[in-house]
């Protein structure tokens, strides 16, 4: 968005809009009183919210004896986000309103390494299905936000270096669909926006949360003081190099990770590694869901190569409950669908190696939101950044400058 | 501090200051211009703010032209901060003004274990008799910052279970202490504060720093996002408990921890480890002290302790490294005076086995504070809490009511 010159009169409307996003109706007496501002700066800048659709007046007036005064709040439904979840081979994609309700969602196939235009012309053409279902426009989107299976530089939004996805190396995500879509795009890491999305299921007065991915790899996102902690280089939470260790002290073994280094927690507890250990038993497993599907079958070997990796996911996990002191740690990925198989390894380590002050209050369990949280934590990326009251000031900013600019 | 009604006028006087902290001095138009407040409303706030000292008007107005306008600059030197960081046996203690400069500072034999009367006693008397020396009265201090050798509760200030101070366990220092020096006070466990005071030296533009200790104990303060990462239940940076692996992936022993753990770091790393070690080769070696004091008295037996415990501490933060991926790594306590004779072992297992993406840009060195980081970061915390915008709005407000009241 182009630089404009600001209207000190409506610059503050966002700060305006943080206050109204609890959804209670208030009056412009009610407002002035909790900003300190004149009554008539609160009217001009609920008028510029207003024509830009983010608060409407509602239709019971608020008496308090003589005559009844309008109120106005929070207008949640006139914009939409848009949400897309790839992985190497499969995508999610949803649809949500501005209170985080999913309007409309999809999962479809998808596979990534057929390079970033073929992939995200196909992400563009399955939004703009889903809109249509619900009889919304594009003009209507007021952010799109995109977990990608590899790592993402968090300042361009473009892929640094993802192992899995050939051609995607730099790409301009954010440019690409922002072109296409109208509206800002925010690109992180799957693991990532998994992590906001249980963050934001179990509630935004839990600080400290971990979520652990346990798939084909194995990785985490960190909730640290109710902000995704990134890392100085967005490389935060790459909990597969962890050298594996066991609640005895013993090692684990000495496989040879993809890494180049050996003994890693990726390396002998991930979904390949426990189907490549199957494969050199005879026993026919393709990746993860194999070897869950073995476990509900009643393979022994599979749940005897699940449990030990609870246990080895367990003890790296002790030592990152000592350092960082979380309040609930959730277990996502294929391999969380093997359930207590898996979790009671996790939690017999961290209850052995973890000091009785840091597990005392410590949740641990699989994720409740399983193949969505994705789709749902990239919404609340967008959500946090589209509402943000400087990006709120921007928008009515431009409403005042072209009042027959598209909403958003 | 008592609720006291509100009056709108004055309440965003501390969102005014904190526009003024940056030490630049500002006209009410400059200042009108960037709140969008009215020109009366600043004027208000202004008032409000010189009437409680946080402000001054410049004697060289600013002029643009025609009549010169007054000018007004945040008053860094009419409030001072005390802070008192305690170790088992020696404390130090300062004043220093709100721009962090030390105006005054000591340290002294102060043993924890007479009980926190005596101790918090002598401490009061310390305070009085810097304050004295500068010609500074006790009506001056804006907050007090203290750091304690064992675990406290973040949000009541309190030592919890300290291991070291007998008679401190729920002791109410803040109130303690407020009572006799009728300021605020904020108390956090040493290791927290000593990383705030390195973060405060490398610079707020760092994100991610550890600060990890080596003493008697082993321990470590985290900052993620410019703020202390304390966890859910103040216990993050317990690192000394933490399984010790070495970088080839064997155990390190199985020595057992006074935590009833076996094999833990502070176990096989520590100052007290090290000297439990030497005694038991038959050299003298009281702590953490006499083993850097052997070291550089050439004892090869001391060097190869020293050395070994630097790839012992370094092959813990190598999986920290990998977890949360810090941009500096400060290592600190009396072990960090053997320089690079630890700090070799501590990069050389984070560089063999933490990512090249976590480690390219890391920095990893001795502290550059030493003794005085606690101090320093005590006052940083203090700072912080007092200037923070509804802390003036209070303390404004308070003299609106009684403009006879004592500053602070």
């Amino acid at each position: 968005m182009a630089v404009m010159p600001q209207d000190p009169q409506i610059a503050g409307a966002g700060a305006l809009l943080a206050i109204l996003r609890d959804g209670r109706a208030r009056t412009r007496a009610e407002l002035a009183q909790l900003t300190g501002l004149a009554r008539s700066t609160v009217s001009q800048r609920l008028d510029a919210l207003m024509q830009d659709g983010w608060v409407v007046a509602t239709e019971d007036a608020i008496s308090s004896g003589g005559r009844p005064a309008a109120a106005f709040v929070f207008n949640e439904s006139v914009r939409v986000v848009l949400t897309a979840d790839l992985g190497a081979t499969h995508a999610r994609l949803a649809v949500l309103d501005l209170g985080m309700s999913v309007l409309a969602e999809r999962a479809v196939e998808l596979h990534v390494d057929r390079g970033p235009r073929d992939t995200l012309g196909r992400v563009v053409a399955e939004f703009e299905t889903l809109l249509a279902g619900l009889g919304r426009e594009l003009a209507q989107v007021c952010g799109v936000g995109v977990g990608l299976p590899g790592p993402v530089d968090h300042g361009t939004g473009r892929p640094a270096n993802p192992p899995i996805m050939p051609g995607w190396d730099g790409f301009p995500v954010p440019e690409w669909l922002g072109e296409r879509l109208g509206a800002p795009v925010l690109v992180d890491n799957d693991v990532n926006i998994m992590a906001l999305g249980e963050h934001w299921t179990v509630g935004q007065d839990t600080d400290h949360l971990i979520f652990i991915k346990i798939g084909t790899g194995i990785g985490c996102g960190i909730i640290s003081g109710r902000r995704l902690h990134r890392g100085a280089q967005g490389a935060a939470g790459d909990v597969g190099h962890i050298r594996a260790v066991l609640a005895d002290g013993g090692s684990a073994g000495d496989a040879v990770c993809r890494c180049g280094n050996i003994g890693c927690l990726e390396a002998v507890a991930s979904g390949a590694s426990m189907a490549a250990e199957l494969r050199a038993q005879g026993v026919a497993a393709d990746g993860s869901r194999d070897v869950v599907a073995l476990l509900r079958a009643g393979d022994t070997r599979a749940a005897r190569l699940i449990r030990q990796a609870g246990r080895e996911v367990g003890g790296v996990m002790a030592a990152i409950v000592n350092f960082f002191n979380p309040s609930v740690i959730v277990i996502g990925g294929d391999i969380a669908d093997a359930g207590e198989h898996v979790l009671a390894g996790v939690r017999e380590a961290i209850y052995s190696r973890s000091l009785p002050l840091a597990t005392q209050h410590l949740t641990i369990r699989a994720s409740r939101l399983g193949d969505r949280a994705g789709v749902i934590g990239a919404a609340a990326m967008v959500v946090e950044h589209v509402l943000a009251p400087d990006m709120i000031d921007q928008s009515v900013q431009a409403r005042a400058v072209d009042p027959a600019a598209p909403v958003g």
